[in-house]
């Protein structure tokens, strides 16, 4: 679910903000692992949507989630904890990730 | 400032998500008030820095901010608040703002 369309949700809940910078090998194996986690996450309990832009090898991705537990559970996901290692040792050059609670939205 | 290099603030800060659809409407006075938004924001007290992507007419841009009162300033600076009321006018079909406290930050 893409949040962009008039259905935020109410606040407060926590917000993933991940950034990379990919250092472009095997971009196959890379979309694969992406379309994957997609579909994973959104399976999660807690899950509440993302937004997410690429441009190149670099990207910008917010999820969304009810609370930290369901943000832990995700973090711990077995087959996104393998993902996270193949991310170090293969797809990104960089990436940072900032954990926040979303106290106010608001959309036009 | 790109916080995208090894140079993530120390928790805890604050986040503005700014996600976009542009209409297309006057690209060019667009472009030139998105840099001039920019350097104003860096000019302004409590601001970190900015993450931002754009893919056509989508955009993700996150700012990053001292506390909760430089945001209070800088979404009332006066040249901010024109273009907030030209964006509703002109140059947005669609945004979502969300601000957020972030509580942890890693980076690889």
């Amino acid at each position: 679910m893409l949040i962009n369309q008039n259905n935020l949700p109410e606040p407060p809940y926590c917000a993933v903000i991940f950034t990379s910078i990919r250092s472009g090998n095997d971009e196959n194996s890379y979309g694969f692992m992406a379309e994957e986690m997609e579909r994973l996450a959104e399976a999660q309990e807690g899950y509440l949507g993302i937004q997410s832009i690429s441009d190149g090898l670099k990207s910008i991705t917010v999820s969304y989630w009810k609370d930290e537990k369901s943000i832990a559970l995700w973090k711990n996901n077995s087959e996104h904890l393998t993902a996270q290692e193949k991310g170090q040792s293969l797809w990104y050059e960089h990436y940072t990730i900032q954990i926040a609670k979303v106290e106010r939205a608001y959309e036009f």
